[in-house]
C-alpha cells in the first residue's frame, strides 16, 4: 500500500483562455485513479484573474469577506480574512509570487467549479476516471511556514471519514476523518516546490479516493466561524470584549456582539 | 521528480521497552535518503506512555502547559491546549485510539529526543544516512477534519526555507518557508492510515531534505503566543477582554491581562 507523486515537467506559461485540460493531457500519460494536484496560479492565469500590482490593496479588500485578524509589520499591515471563496488566509490569496511582472494574481472565483471543469474536461479526453485538487499556499496559526491546501476539489472524497470505524484493537474512531485533499495538496507542494515552475503533480496508487464528480468540493472543508473557536483573532476579540465590558459597566448594554 | 511513500508492513505490537530502531531496520530495506515517517503512538509504547483511561482527564491536565480553548458538547468538554511538547491540540494529545484495551497513550515526553534517538540508531544499524519524523493526527482552525503533522523530527529539514530564493520568474519569495515535515507527515498519513495497523511509512526521493541529527526538531516549528494571532480562542479572548472592560469602566483598572 503506497503511491508515487511525480511533477509534470515542460508545461508552457499559462496565458488567458488557455485550455489547461487539453495542456495538462498532452503533457502526461495519466492511468485511471490518477490524482492530479494543480497550483491555483496556473487556473488563475488560464481564467484572467490577473491585476496591477498597484491595485494588491484594493483587490485584498475586494475579495475580503470577513477580516479575522490584522497584524502590522514595519511596512504595512497583513490582513487574514476570509476571502470569497470561504478560506481563510493572509491577504485573501492575492500574491504577487508566479505572476506576470507588474501584477498580482487573485485566487480563482469558485475554484471547486473550475476543479470540476478540468477534471470533466481531462476524463473526457482521456476516458478514464482521474481526480483534480487545485492547490494554493497558507499559512496557518500556531506552526510556522505553510503548507499547501486544498481550495478546490473534483471527482475525489476530500476526506477519509473513518467516524464508525475501527482502530487496529477494534475500537471506535469516533471522530477521526482525516483531510485527504489538504494531505495530498501538502504532498504535492514537495514536488513542485516554490521556484521550480512545476504546477502541476499527478499523485499515483490513490485511486480509492476517486469517485463521481458530484463529490462535495473542498468548500466542504472549510468551517463555519459559528463553529470556528478561532473565527477572529485573539486581540480582536479581546478589544471588541473590552469595548463591550465597558459599555456594560457604563449601562449601556449588553451590547455582547457576535464574534 | 517524484518521491514515492510506501507503509511498512508486518511490524509487530510494540511493548514497552521494544528497541524500535532494531524492529523498523529488520522490517524495512532502507536507502540513503529516505525518510521514515513514524506514528508516535509505536513510540509512546516503546517508552511506556501509558495510563489508565480511569486517568485519561487527570492526564490530559498533567500535560497541559496552557489552556488555549474550551468547547463543551453534549458528554463533556474538549479542551484545546499547549502541551509540555509545545504542540496546540485537543486533550493535550492524550488518546485512547491504538491503545491497549483500559488505557489512553500519551505523547512522548521529548518528541525530538526520541525522534533524535531512533535516526542515530537506524543510522548506525544501516550505515545510511536516514530521516525520521514522528507523527500525530491533529486538528486544525478553519478546517474541518485532521492532518497528520510532525511532532518530533530528527535528521530533516523540517522548512524548506525559500526567503531569499526567487520564483520562476525571478521574483523574490519574500516569506516563503513550507513546512516540509508537517507535508511529509501528512503524506504518510495517506498510507499509514488510522485503521489499519500501519505506524511507519518510508519517504523515497526526498532525501534533498536529509541532512545532520543536530538540524533543529518539530519544536522549531512551533510559533510563540507572543507572535501567534491565535494564541487563545476568540470566546477566551472576548471574556478576558469583557472582565477588564467592566472593570475599567468601573475605575478599578486599567487591567488589561496578558492573553
Amino acid at each position: 500500500m503506497g503511491f508515487s507523486i511525480d511533477g509534470v515537467e515542460g508545461l508552457p506559461e499559462i496565458a488567458k483562455g488557455a485550455d489547461l485540460a487539453a495542456i495538462i493531457v498532452g503533457a502526461t500519460s495519466l492511468e485511471e485513479g490518477d490524482i492530479l494536484v494543480i497550483t491555483s496560479k496556473i487556473v488563475s492565469k488560464a481564467e484572467g484573474r490577473v491585476v496591477a500590482a498597484a491595485d494588491r490593496e484594493q483587490a485584498i479588500t475586494d475579495e475580503t469577506v470577513r477580516v479575522v485578524a490584522t497584524r502590522e509589520y514595519e511596512g504595512g499591515v497583513t490582513r487574514i480574512v476570509e476571502n470569497r471563496q470561504g478560506i481563510i488566509g493572509a491577504a485573501a490569496g492575492v500574491d504577487a509570487s508566479n505572476a506576470p511582472d507588474g501584477t498580482v494574481l487573485l485566487l480563482p472565483i469558485d475554484p471547486d467549479a473550475s476543479a470540476r471543469a478540468l477534471a470533466t474536461g481531462i476524463r473526457a479526453l482521456t476516458g478514464i476516471s482521474i481526480g483534480v485538487i487545485l492547490s494554493d499556499t497558507l499559512g496557518r496559526p500556531w506552526r510556522d511556514g505553510q503548507t499547501d491546501i486544498a481550495i478546490g476539489a473534483a471527482g475525489v472524497h476530500v476526506f477519509d471519514d473513518l467516524r464508525g470505524a475501527t482502530d487496529a484493537a477494534g475500537k471506535p474512531l469516533a471522530v477521526t476523518m482525516p483531510c485527504v485533499a489538504d494531505e495530498i495538496a501538502g504532498a504535492a507542494e514537495l514536488v513542485k516546490g516554490k521556484s521550480a515552475g512545476v504546477p502541476v503533480a499527478v499523485v499515483r496508487g490513490l485511486g480509492r479516493y476517486v469517485g463521481e464528480l458530484d463529490l462535495p468540493g473542498a468548500r466542504s472543508i472549510q468551517r463555519p466561524p459559528e463553529r470556528d473557536l478561532f473565527r477572529v483573532g485573539a486581540d480582536e476579540a479581546y478589544d471588541n470584549g473590552y469595548r463591550d465590558g465597558f459599555d456594560e459597566a457604563q449601562n449601556e448594554g449588553p451590547l455582547r456582539r457576535d464574534l
